[in-house]
């Protein structure tokens, strides 16, 4: 856990972890500095607009919020600070995520949430998606992303039939 | 505009008083207090707070939110004080209003919203909802219900072909 | 089970008692006096008129149905009794529930339901939102839902990473 | 209007008439008595019991019901009578009719509506099955319906740019 | 396998059967002689219009066709005869069966199909609106059917928590 | 109207011409010959058979058809020929074309039907399809392809603001 | 791996092979050349333009590309080739597929994929279009597929009852 | 136009400007330099290409892309560079944007695209997402931005029933 992290990863539940673990493991592969916490919209919703009050001045560059069903934390935080906030559709055990997405992508006009993929994929882009914000400030960080795109394009014409 | 009102009727834009204006007729039909608010989720996310926190002591009984989209509304208000929050999905122009309704509907488990129909029917119903709610404490509100319900029944069997 | 109990808790079928054991227990955890009842709308038809026109006499301030697919429990409950209904969707095999919530949430301007989230954390909910619905009038009981919120606020954001 | 009519047309609501007047054109063309009513299983649910009640003893041979939205007409019907029972899904002006047909077609085991299309060919059509169900047991009706599908042959390839 | 059977079920492949065996065990507790049948319209199109040509002649009242995917073979037995169709979507591995309904029951105006709910339930469900069709024409039959919803109505309400 | 006519453009009724007109212009722009026809899988099952039994030996090579709701026109062709089938899900009224789109796409496993985009950009696309199809053996084509595209691409950057 | 094959199997992802192996075996059983590679739209897209761009002159008559979730790579691939491209829908775990069958099939006019069914029978049918596609010019290929048909046919009415 | 912009607007084709000037209004308000072109996916891949190729050298430090139904440019151009790009559905006559929707936000994991709203609220918050990430990097943008949502807070709550 860094002191002055750049990305601010939270997730409404407990259960978010398992899908937001890939967010992280993004974050640290690259070496950016981060956080994580869990912030339930609904049962803390105090907690939730203290963290977005605060991100600003905390030197907060992106938030990445996870959140299923109806997924309120995203939004709730992109409302309340004007850091970049990307948000992650926790796949649900009825409706299979289409309403955690919907309830994230469909923001009025005015506070923005830039929307990732359902599920693991989408935790894991969204952790690209900070990189990449990142890195247009950052040479070095430039550099480690195009290795990284560079590597898996590799490993991703490794053909099973090959084996 | 009653100055103790019992019901307390919030909207996250200007364009859902179109359909929210179902709830406060119904509210007028049966001599039920009401307040009427712009409150958005998104663009106003403190003043929010603000009415959901004065709601107890200010002795609202039941809060009537219609949202439209990533209707993050009825839920935040339910998130932040313990009064029964319903919930009207208003229709949007992409999705009809489904995106509406799951956001609102698909609440976790700790933090209800009772879910009414997308769009005026849905709006209507709030208001009938809030005073069933009323009425069970309230014998001449009761009364009025029974009457409201039998007329309601008349009224529907006038047949068009008969004319 | 009560004698006048202030909740009634009727489902379509057996099947249903997995989800809505979430109500019950919620209701018990408040010392909320309930019945439980199985009353199918389609398979007893004539048990669901008698329990709707018989609740507002019996006392009943609440009548919670859950019901799955084609669910017409709740609304039909509503259209034969003016106590608040609130409807629970159970998930279903075939459209995960999909089918019931528009079954139980679509109801036409005159009679409401007040429709929780598909499954169990509506059913839960449901019991909750019956809970704030009596709070309004209970001075004991609103002071155990203000603690039930600050405890499940505690308990929300006891992360999995700390362990 | 028959007096003991073969097939009853029920419909929610007078505005279903515009479509459920469909089936009644088709019962007509092929000389079927009926009678047309309104009987909205929420606003009337007495009405609603009472005609499923006497439906088998005065005669009804087919009961079509045309619903929209939460549509419980067809399977309350159902429900109550043991004559066989079409629903007639109608448009809604927010889901366009798929709420209406999952509420009508997704009947539990036990309880049986057959379903058609949505809207104006359903209706159409409802009123085609009927015929055809009568036209096992009457041969003259038998004839008719197979002139009506010859008939409709020779329509259907008559070709837009022929003319 | 009865010889002049009142009733023809045809499904469009053998993994039906798991599904449509819910008609046969109803046919079979009612008495009611029925023949059971593969006929995929797409595999074998000239079996399904030489089943379809014969139906009427052969004495068949009722024909119940369950297919999936996107299910032809209810509607295209139903354009080649004019003995009434039942059509059962049988569940799908990737839409759950919602593919097969709209292919079902979404027939044009002319050609109607009489179409169950998704699944089990509805295989089950046009056995019993099968015997429904015939029991107006039945006595017999009709008595049974009354018998077998009153069984069926006490079965409903043994309550869980009872045992 | 050409006599020996490489492709055949079908669909299931007049109301499909409007649709079906842009298959027509991109074949007639390419010098393809083709035939179109009214063809309704439900209304006229006998001409269904005998065009896709006769288009193999009349010389076929390509069979397009469109068809709305539950689209069984393009399934049903292919299933009584091996001559290649392209489908062009019309656009419904009640859903928008997804009936039409999941009833000629989800064709089980041993008949194969390419299926098209919902409504004109599919009917276009499909004459654009066949035309490939026969490039493939057809120099000339082929170029006529090659130019099509870049004539396509010069005219789609036009930018509206440059006006 | 045929040194000139006449089909290209293309899938965006390993874990796709598990669905494209359908298309493989069909191919393999008709004795039709073909190749399979590993390209991924958003993974390797300068592979992807490279075998777009040397397609036609390499002489494939015919590609085939599976892809799930935002499936751009058949689109992409017909973006930059004149030979027909036929795509299959992977299935997803989030949505199902639909995520991928809307994004194949719903291509703007100018660039058409014809799309097959999601999952493996969508594979097995891009292999059997295919076919078709060759077989309107080779007669020795048109004889298999005709043989195809019946022996499908007749294994298809094998009934489970019988064994 | 701007020589050296920040950011690059671009959209799939010349309708698609209805939907993205709303994009080009926020960047003009908040004095953000961008460009603005049409860039076809599947009509123009290689101006695509070129155009992904060629943004980070030109210093692009956000790429927004417009795009409906298979909407493969926002993913595409996501494909061919590390500067972060951000997708705007467009709604779609037939299925609403709920393609464009799944086609640009479903991407798999390794190539993110952050995902706006449907049509035009979509546009305006691409725009104010990328005010935002810039802003990170510029006291005098968010301090702009923070003026914007004060202006939009105090805005919101004029209330229709006071004019």
């Amino acid at each position: 856990m860094d002191l002055n992290p750049q990305v601010g990863i939270i997730m409404g539940s407990r259960s978010d972890w398992d899908t937001m673990i890939n967010t992280a493991q993004i974050l640290e592969e690259f070496g950016v500095s981060y956080e994580k916490k869990i912030v339930s919209a609904h049962r803390t919703p105090d907690r939730l607009y203290k963290y977005a009050e605060e991100a600003e001045k905390r030197g907060l560059k992106v938030i990445i919020a996870g959140a299923g069903g109806a997924a309120h934390l995203p939004g709730m935080v992109a409302a309340k600070t004007i850091v970049p906030v990307l948000g992650v559709p926790v796949k649900t055990s009825t409706l299979n995520g289409l309403d955690s997405l919907l309830s994230i992508v469909q923001m009025p006009g005015g506070i923005p949430v830039g929307t990732l993929a359902i599920g693991q994929a989408g935790a894991k882009n969204a952790g690209l998606l900070a990189v990449s914000m990142l890195a247009v400030y950052d040479k070095s960080l430039s550099e480690k992303l195009h290795k990284f795109r560079q590597k898996q394009a590799e490993e991703a014409i490794v053909e099973p039939w090959e084996a």
